[in-house]
């Protein structure tokens, strides 16, 4: 295992100063101060190579996106990254694998402001690795999956179906124009957590949840949480230029509602918190739209210009 | 991954229930509550199935070992166990493994009041978990390595050796006789993390670390991590009848200092306090024993009777 001391100088000393890190790595613990008010949201992701990433995918993409994925929990709860635990298990420890690797753990990390307080490495027949990521929430107000009511609208930020189209390009099972590959195989590796847009939902939106399984599932989630069903209207799906000109519009929607790997926050938001809604995620930065209602029922509705909609993707069921 | 459903019923729901768990598994985090005036000690520790535990390690022991050297952790730093998460990989979800292997993870964790809060499970090639831990500390009393003075008192609580022994009964290669063989395979199965005693030492011990690797080895941290060195009069070393009547002296004391597994707490505390300590690890119920003293060196001086001692093994190095 002396090997694995070579982990300690791709890992340690790297990412953004915290002040609330009193210590990090290198006691049996690590210490960290909470702020007073706050709540912490504690969420865990494991990705396995052959599992959840192939062999190929570079490295550097595979550390932002593993730490990505753990900060959109974060963002749909609304809270604020900063601190998390990295476990590391590897065949062998490779250098220019965990330079790559890091420098890209590290890259979402200094970005979203999130400090490397502890971890483990070991020795496994496959890559592997889990992550911990703790984020702070004034007490009583992180969003979660069971507030939505009937009324409030049903809205998503970005645009969907792009990282699902991402994957096939890259499984050779899709083809699209020159021009469109880098952004949807970029939308597949490297997802873009909406930390700030979360935060700013805090308050305004009844519930929330990040899009990973697919729209259709995640939605689930909330209608099944909350005790409520929903009308979407599929034709106000946010697509991506590059989606549409890559494959029929049945295709597209099918991406959108069950692609999953999105990490786009869905949220529901009460009639009276509309306008609000609107200044708040002008200031994140974010596009955001209005695609359907929460109602009385208990079932997930998919509407296309009024009609009843099913995608042509096998694997979905309706809620 | 439908089988891994299974694993949701031997988790959640289980465990001690905590006020200070705001939500605990079934949104994208967790949300807990920390203390007012306390600071978060986190660890995490992986374990792997043929580098940490033997396949044939019965579920039960693994379980209840798998967190109980992470709350050894937080004993180490003075921490109050609160709340941890776990990610779990298997090959299949096996409905005896799981469930014995959670009744162990929960034995630890109801008697330890520690809650599951979130964690993972996914498909892997071998079987291993990752836990991360989280405890809370009075603000500025977390003990750490690097406190050790020149003149403060070495201490080790229990006994030591006895799990390295217990391995090595396991692995074929001791023997012992059979009123002593129990005691010693579960003292290699189930440590008992000093998590009472830990919390008493704070404002008493000026350092602290538990045995993982072996007292040579993690006072060997100490001494590093506090520039300072120490003797160590190995006839003090607490051995049990167990290990005694198991081998010779000689080899007992060489499984006390680099046996490894102990996860007792070594710990040094100044002369002033010494009075106090006597009475606050009486109210822990955990037998200490002194050991040896910190000297103004950079070195670990093994003495048996006086004279230089060095332990038999091989893979010893003087610090």
């Amino acid at each position: 295992m002396k090997e694995f001391q070579l982990i300690d100088q791709f890992f340690n000393g790297r990412g953004p100063l915290r002040r609330d890190v009193v210590h990090g790595i290198g006691d049996d613990c690590a210490l960290v101060q909470p702020s007073e008010g706050k709540q912490l949201a504690i969420s865990c992701d494991t990705l396995v190579e052959g599992v959840h990433f192939f062999a190929d995918m570079p490295a550097r993409a595979l550390g932002y996106k593993a730490l990505a994925v753990n900060l959109s929990d974060l963002a749909a709860m609304g809270a604020e990254p900063a601190w998390m635990t990295l476990a590391l298990s590897l065949p062998q420890a490779e250098e220019a694998w965990l330079s790559e690797f890091s420098t890209g753990l590290f890259e979402a990390a200094d970005y979203y402001g999130i400090a490397l307080i502890g971890g483990d490495t070991t020795a496994s027949p496959v890559k592997m690795f889990s992550i911990t990521v703790h984020g702070q929430v004034p007490a009583g107000k992180a969003l979660t999956r069971y507030g939505a009511h009937v009324g409030d609208w049903v809205y998503v930020t970005g645009t969907l179906g792009d990282s699902a189209l991402g994957l096939d390009l890259l499984r050779g099972v899709e083809q699209t124009r020159p021009e469109h590959r880098e952004y949807l195989i970029e939308r597949h590796y490297r997802p873009v957590p909406r930390v700030l847009a979360g935060q700013s939902l805090r308050g305004l939106a009844s519930s929330a949840i990040d899009l990973s399984d697919g729209l259709v599932s995640d939605l689930g989630h909330i209608l099944k949480a909350s005790g409520v069903g929903a009308n979407i209207e599929v034709e106000n799906l946010p697509l991506s230029q590059a989606l549409k000109d890559s494959v029929s519009l049945d295709r597209a929607l099918a991406y959108a509602l069950t692609g999953g790997e999105d990490y786009e926050l869905l949220f529901t938001v009460p009639e009276a918190q509309r306008g609000a809604l609107e200044i708040a995620l002008s200031h994140a930065g974010v596009k955001f739209v209005r695609i359907g209602q929460i109602n009385a029922g208990n079932r997930l509705k998919l509407q296309l210009n009024g009609e009843p909609f099913t995608p042509e993707f096998k694997g979905f069921e309706h809620f």
